[in-house]
């Protein structure tokens, strides 16, 4: 067990080099740990010539990816090109046919293709690992795969997005409205020129699917997930959740229901007293919920040059020491398809904002809209008066059926004192 | 692999009830991420038959624990019996004498004679695990270990007592003393009736002392650990405490510095905008600091029959997988030994308390008094007026070295007006 253990690095990005980087300065420790050295034999990217600020000389260069997972003399291909198909994918089904281990950070791959790919490797015995993939640095696949393996998991959840969660902390530190802090965010490199992915919820949605499938054993089901994004949450709404004792994050939740798996991505309002309020800025935070364990909370820093190499590198420390893990916990035949529980059978706790015309009659209107579809209404709350002009109006309920109360907001939208779309935000019970 | 991992296990109280009642509640999905079921052969405990709640009819029973760890058919003996030496030294020489991988709770034991044992085990070719020994259900051992093993820890700390955190979380809300509330834990099942183990913070040195070893690779040093309780935390100190923008912590701190490792358990003033200020009641939660991957939190419950089942069960299942760990990460042959970085020459912030009768001139003398141990002082706080009466005063220091702080102190104890001896808090930067 002395030789090194050698790896190809495919793609020399943020993370690519910060791997690099890692590599050779904690190379002592990680010797120490492993019982044998991780050296890095080859490498792949665009350009050969670009300065990344870690040296490469000496380690064999592929101006090809795929060539490298074909040819190099490794034990390990690191795949860190990213993307679902293209020269990601054909990078790490080399790999495996080959009959290398795969380690990759690599979220839409697996939310995409994972159990395919978990299938491959285990059919030519090597591991598919991807600790990096979910929440960065925090080693949250080996939590629920190992550390709290001995819990059937009741919830999963967690703030998987960084750039939502910096952007939603922002509004409310500011006040300033979701445009002006998401050209912020862009600034300060926290957000992407075309955002969608990430403020539409795409992006925490690969994360959840992975998560629910190491925590439920079910097949990856990124097609099963309601998503919603940030782009709706108002100036307004940020306000409001600090009065009624909340703070907006978008969570990525998953649990089993009589239903089926429930996978829900959206702004949610959480009560201020749970851990899960307090984790800011672009920290991740990711809550498991286990029938022996209880609640175990893990929050840490989910993108970022050191935070992934981090995580890369303990898959391959394992690798190196022998731990040969599963891809998802189980081995893939083993994992279940199970049907996704509809949205419309959600049951939960609504925050609803209107912006109405002020005259007398229209909360009458709207609570009747509300009583009409068995809505219980938990509080109201209207702020100042200016007649004739438009005020917002705010109201909590108890919990309904989503499919009522998306019939009592038809109704609502169509008064005429309703001057705008109402704005729907879920109060998650955590 | 599809035989069993047969368990003996030494002790049924709570946690080893809990551990029969998890290993039947979750064998099905224990034995789909084994590979391999995990079945109780053996147990022992005093009183066969009283009734813990769980059938144990059928598993052989031995009266004597040390019988069973030499005698039973087995592949690992769990020992939840505890203590330093006697019955509980016994079980987990004579196990790993026969070769069997042991598994055990044991904080004291490990604290005091984890690298004997760790020396015994790894000539043997056995697992020594104890993930259940520090944070309870916090699977802190692996993520150290494992999940956050390519980094260099630079500091490692937390929340390790929740006794201690129940009672100062209190204490807060109820603005009521130390012994009311302790009284209060222990009718509630939190405190023990002879508390000194908890609340003077011996408990969190053993889990401090582990952690610190893990963490930085030396060898475990509990003699070493500067330690202080919570008894001389008042009512008014917290109440203080959150005037400034804190909340009091008993932490367990160790990091390297030039003078050492240092290692501390004492209060702490933490700043209310850390993530561990918001840990409350009985949780836990430890803070890793690494140098690729940043701040790691990982909250949950310390103790309690579920949460430490759950991580016996998790070191089980490795053995089970046949992921042997090294007991401290690497060999225990290459553990450092590392002298204790003296407290005298600790710095930091401190928070002084002072009972003092309210006269011209007190101001002047302790201000004097800091002046000559050159501490810089960061604010003074003299909360009403009562002449001639005793009145507290409240001052933060700038960063000061432990000695020079001491030796102010003696000074202001002196003086005529200064009723009580004075309270001192450590501020951490965290």
């Amino acid at each position: 067990m002395t030789l090194p253990l050698r790896v190809a690095i495919a793609g020399l990005g943020t993370v690519g080099s910060g791997l690099l980087e890692l590599i050779a300065a904690n190379a002592e420790p990680i010797a120490a740990r492993c019982g044998r050295p991780i050296v890095v034999c080859a490498i792949s990217a665009r350009d050969r010539h670009k300065d990344r600020g870690v040296p490469h000389g000496g380690i064999a260069w592929y101006d090809d990816a795929e060539t490298m997972a074909q040819q190099a003399q490794c034990d390990v291909v690191v795949e860190l090109i990213g993307g679902v198909d293209g020269i990601a994918r054909r990078v790490v089904d080399a790999a495996i046919a080959r009959g290398k281990h795969v380690v990759t950070a690599n979220k839409a791959l697996l939310a995409h293709s994972g159990v395919a790919l978990a299938h491959a490797a285990e059919a030519r015995g090597v591991v598919l690992a991807y600790e990096a993939a979910v929440a960065g640095g925090i080693p949250i696949i080996k939590l629920l795969r190992e550390g709290l393996a001995a819990n059937r998991a009741q919830r999963v959840y967690g703030i998987l997005n960084g750039t939502c969660n910096f952007i939603l902390t922002n509004m409310r530190r500011t006040g300033r409205p979701f445009g002006e802090v998401l050209a912020e965010a862009q600034k300060l490199g926290y957000a992407e020129a075309d955002p969608s992915f990430d403020v539409d919820g795409i992006d925490a949605a690969h994360k959840l699917a992975i998560l629910a499938a190491v925590a439920f054993g079910t097949e990856v089901d990124f097609a099963g997930i309601h998503v919603e994004g940030i782009r709706d949450v108002g100036a307004l709404d940020i306000q409001f959740a600090g009065e009624l004792g909340y703070r907006i994050k978008l969570l990525g939740l998953a649990r089993m229901t009589e239903q089926g798996l429930e996978q829900r991505v959206h702004p949610c309002m959480v009560p201020l007293e749970t851990p899960i309020a307090h984790v800011e800025d672009v920290f991740n935070a990711v809550v498991v919920e286990g029938d022996f364990v209880g609640r175990v909370v893990s929050e840490g820093r989910g993108a970022g040059a050191g935070p992934t190499a981090s995580a890369v590198a303990a898959d391959l420390m394992d690798i190196a020491r022998g731990r040969l893990a599963m891809t998802f916990a189980v081995p893939a035949k083993k994992l279940t398809r199970t049907p996704a529980a509809p949205m419309d059978r959600h049951r939960g706790a609504y925050y609803i904002r209107l912006m109405v015309r002020d005259r007398p009659g229209v909360i009458a209107d709207v609570t009747a809209a509300l009583r009409d579809e068995q809505v219980s209404l938990e509080s109201m709350l209207q702020r100042g008066r200016s007649p004739d002009e438009m005020v917002p109006v705010v109201l909590t309920t108890h919990d309904t059926e989503e499919a009522a109360m998306r019939r009592a907001l038809s109704r609502i939208e169509a008064l005429d004192a309703v001057l705008e779309p109402p704005r729907l935000i879920r109060i998650e019970a955590l």
